[in-house]
């Protein structure tokens, strides 16, 4: 007797126990001696009884599934999917399922938090496009199950995070910029809600104060993270700053209103204004002139967050997970076209 | 007692039957007598027993969970994200979970279909992607559970079918450039294994016929429904066919390819050469000029996939869903600017 067709049934029975003390055994409830779940434990692994995904929800700990949690579908928001399918395939190799639980907006309707994973069957939850001011965000503090946050984080001890080391790339872009020839850049940065914003600006003023260059704050203004932000950010920056020759954008959206912007201007990018982004988003490729940017490499962003779920449920601490940003040059920065 | 603390440990004591046997009478197992059954059901709804959902489906028929089934992710394959928000926004409406189960490549590598829902616990199944050739499109003959395709339609008594309406949108599309004084247009089509590729063709036909304008095969080549295939589709008629004022893509991919194409030639758009793309991704509002194309709505598609399989689980037949396609003028077809 030993393989596929061993059911619960047949470890109680060898154990000499009830079919709920063997279920008990495998979810680690603490009404049960540790000596007797050893027992059990060690019969179901000797008839090589393996629970089924179901069985395993209801017996065991684990479910075999992970949740994300993501923004309210916008338009251009594809980037999202393209973490999700990279998170789901490295979870399908680890043997996990993985289903986009809510949105954002949604899971903070939910009163208790940490209710959610029990009732929805999942083992742990990846949480993108979270910002500082929800309510959630300090909810999650005292989270009960792993849970991995991206572009931001949070103390608490089943929480990891992973993210673009947003410092690093925003100095890549500027420091990009200052090798093309310019002195006064100006930075269009997200909004204050979003803690990559604050990293983004450090990276700014981090490429400028190692050039010895000055740093003049007013060059330095909200788009929001939108197309139309970015767009009359550009224009008010332009039409008061005569000075300016280079635009570092917070993101490709922004990057691409305040080019839209440029041009209605008369203005040549990157000949009279560079441009540079943030994101590598599909459209720096269509755009003209195609957006200079630093990408995110969201395969890897999905496929981490995937095995720190896995990790943290096989007992490692949760970790900070930074992704290397990558400067990728296109034709809005640099004047002599290759 | 009564509410949502009852377990099945509750109803068991009460019916003084075993656990075993309340989840098998729940289960409907069929080595339990019927009127025991009704017994344990009866004491179940007295005690207002409320299986949760892994029980649920240890023991109803419904699991409250449909699958979608993507393609294998590629750049710009955005718009099924899309889709999948809307579908599953509707399903969570209606009381439905939903999860992305596998891409259309990973599914045909399961040699059971048929199985695929019983082991993953849903209801229903949402294809996307799927070729005409391929074989697990005639494996769907015989699935045997409800099932929703998009922009592919097959004869079985579980399979309903959404798509948009894609003769009546090339035809737009033709007809639109025709108005615009065009006579000579060109159609670059996607790949033979897509049933929108005929239907399309059908609908630059139609529009031509209609009009009692000449049809001539040579007009019409494969863009491959790629960026590159449309480029160099554009290219090659252009350079053999000097008649041409006008091209229609099957996919706004393929037509930004085009104009690439036809920009790299030294030709304007739409002054030398007018353009009109097929879906409405996100990339028509950046490019250079904005491309004019036939709308999909991927919001009513999702959502019309949703409530299909909710209704065919409530006992409706299966259907055909045909979405009106809208043609969104811009920049790319139109020669006075407004």
């Amino acid at each position: 007797m030993q393989g596929k067709n061993i059911t619960i049934r047949d470890v109680a029975k060898k154990a000499g126990v009830s079919i709920s003390t063997v279920s008990r055994a495998f979810n680690k409830y603490e009404d049960i001696s540790e000596s007797t779940r050893e027992h059990i434990l060690k019969i179901a692994a000797e008839l090589g009884y393996h629970p089924n995904i179901v069985a395993k929800s209801l017996s065991a700990n684990r479910n075999y599934r992970m949740a994300i949690i993501v923004e309210d579908y916008m338009p251009d928001d594809y980037a999202t999917y393209e973490i999700f399918m990279a998170f789901r395939s490295e979870l399908s190799e680890q043997g996990y399922e993985s289903i986009i639980l809510s949105t954002t907006t949604d899971i903070q309707k939910v009163e208790n938090l940490s209710k959610i994973p029990h009732e929805k069957q999942v083992d742990g939850v990846f949480i993108l496009g979270l910002k500082m001011t929800d309510e959630y965000f300090k909810q999650l503090e005292s989270f009960k199950y792993p849970c991995v946050l991206y572009d931001i984080s949070i103390k608490n001890d089943l929480c990891s995070s992973v993210g673009v080391d947003n410092v690093k790339g925003a100095a890549k872009a500027v420091e990009h910029l200052i090798e093309q020839g310019h002195e006064k850049i100006a930075f269009i940065n997200g909004h204050e809600d979003a803690q990559v914003s604050y990293e983004r600006l450090d990276g700014y003023y981090l490429a400028l104060a190692r050039q010895g260059l000055l740093i003049d704050k007013n060059l330095v203004i909200s788009g929001g993270f939108s197309f139309d932000g970015g767009k009359e950010a550009a224009v008010k920056l332009i039409g008061e700053h005569k000075e300016v020759t280079a635009i570092f954008c917070a993101s490709d959206l922004m990057a691409c209103g305040a080019m839209e912007g440029i041009k209605e201007m008369g203005l040549c990018i990157p000949e009279d204004i560079a441009v540079v982004g943030f994101d590598d988003i599909n459209i720096c490729e269509y755009v003209t002139p195609k957006l200079t940017t630093i990408r995110q490499e969201r395969d890897k962003i999905g496929r981490t967050a995937a095995l720190q779920l896995v990790e943290m449920i096989n007992g490692k601490s949760p970790a900070r997970s930074i992704i290397e940003p990558k400067l990728i040059v296109r034709e809005s920065s640099v004047k002599i076209k290759k």
